[in-house]
């Protein structure tokens, strides 16, 4: 029996110990490697039956009227807004993402940014480097996080894993989401970002973005969080209206930012680079070795279990 | 009546609302404005009574032989490793630090060296700030942080606060002290540092620098930390073989240090400048406006209370 076929439109990190079992049980496809992707989906698009992505690949109309007989979509990211789900679910193609086992990881990632924006850690290393420190004198002083309030826009998995962190650096915590969360009776909720912003020092985008989601961090909502705020993104740069986050930024109405990621990335706005207030990451979430293995082998799992006949590890929700 | 007078020997940053008391309050003589400092303490050094320093002035035999009517020494600091405590209790002068105001402080600068230098924070936003993520591609994976085993030399106010952090981060605790603290029993104690770090992912230097830790973690304790390990100090730079752990990280012995303090500050390694998974901090452990603040007062108001013939509020221990 032929071995179902994969397409990969994003690479999938190597992991040692799964990736023979892997390789061997299907027949890859790689989409960088088509030179002539018109023929190339001509000759072996109604053979694909699965399709291997991540947050920057799109499968969306275009690509799936190419590939007639996909069954499922594997997404090596927990959020799928680059996966048009309405489409899939109408095709019935199945849609699985890497959730819970990146949560630590981009967790501890928005606490990365929040204390190097907020302490000046990426420009006090720089000032190090320089050769500044023996001629310049003592580095500014910079702002104190512990104690601070700290809102987080949206408490799902990674918002929960982000404010418990908080919780130790004895920060009070506030959060938005569609509902109230019976399980943080100890957090506070407001059903605005903007009462959140007014009542944070600190605010932390962690939802999955959506329709409601874009732009959801708007010139309202920085002001309400005001001159002496700081705003975190690890969740997606359209979650945050970008041109108004740089001009509050380049006004200071708001204080500082840590950013992992943008609205056209690789794309970073320009008036940022030169802010020593702001820390950029490029999209390093979960880019951990121990994290990206695991995410992988969940993605090579799900494939795995769909061509054996048994349900899916992960579904999308 | 005269107003007793004081040597600055160090910068004490300016607090708005207490500034003015302790400005009327006593006559002020500053050392780095005195530009014949052997006439200046010829004239002067009989009139002294209190002695204002920080980490970075030594107050020693030298100092105090021209100061010989001194009645206290008021440190902007909890490490008083520049103070001479013997001498000053032999001769009966009294010596104030800052304890507890900086801890939170310290300690959060502690975890943002940690995750700064385990993921590369500072290196991934240069590589931003370089133009280098559009054209060279996504960022090296790193190394998680949350999970891992935390060993903490000295569990004082500053290493305990560490410790709780690190614990909102599921990392398993492990100190290294004098002996054990019955205040942390959830804490594995270790009676050598060597084995410390050996069932350590990363260790962090948190102690006092005393004749005892000085060079505590030597290369014995390097290479049992071994190549995945991560060094963090945030204590002062002689606890750690500076040598030693330059050599550990030209050799890839340990897989990376965030280094605050140093041997001769603000003189630092130069081996070290090139090194991404290394973060470099001036020397900034407590250096937030809200912590330096409450530290000047401090300072302050432990010379206010002893020349109103009260106690001091924070005795060197």
């Amino acid at each position: 029996m032929a071995k179902p076929a994969l397409l990969h439109i994003a690479k999938l990190p190597v992991v040692p110990d799964s990736q023979e079992e892997f390789e061997s049980k299907f027949e890859h496809f790689y989409l960088w490697d088509q030179k002539d992707r018109e023929s190339f989906f001509k000759e072996k698009g109604s053979l694909i039956k699965g399709v291997v992505t991540d947050t920057k690949g799109w499968v969306n109309e275009e690509l799936l009227q190419k590939l007639p007989n996909v069954e499922i979509v594997s997404s090596n990211s927990v959020g799928l807004d680059k996966v048009d789900l309405n489409l899939c679910k109408e095709r019935g193609i199945i849609v699985t993402n890497t959730p819970d086992v990146l949560t630590d990881c981009t967790a501890e990632t928005a606490l990365a940014l929040l204390l190097a924006c907020m302490r000046q850690i990426p420009a006090a290393d720089r000032y190090v480097r320089e050769g500044r420190w023996p001629t310049e004198g003592d580095f500014r002083f910079t702002t104190k996080v512990s104690g601070k309030r700290v809102g987080v826009v949206g408490l799902g998995r990674i918002g929960a894993a982000i404010a418990k962190r908080c919780e130790g650096f004895g920060c009070k915590i506030s959060y938005y989401a569609r509902s109230k969360k019976s399980d943080y009776p100890h957090y506070s909720y407001y059903s605005s970002v903007v009462d959140l912003a007014k009542n944070s020092d600190i605010l932390i985008a962690a939802c999955a973005l959506t329709k409601e989601t874009t732009s959801i961090i708007n010139r309202e909502v920085l002001d309400a969080l005001g001159p002496e705020g700081f705003v975190v993104n690890i969740a997606r740069g359209p979650v945050i209206d970008e041109v108004e986050l740089v001009k509050a930024l380049v006004e200071k109405r708001i204080a500082g930012a840590g950013l992992d990621v943008f609205v056209n990335e690789p794309e970073v706005p320009k008036e940022l680079l030169d802010m020593d207030n702001v820390t950029l990451q490029p999209h390093v979430g979960s880019a951990t070795v121990e994290t990206r293995n695991d995410m992988s082998r969940l993605v090579m799992d799900n494939l795995i279990a769909h061509f054996s006949g048994q349900p899916v590890l992960t579904p999308a929700e």
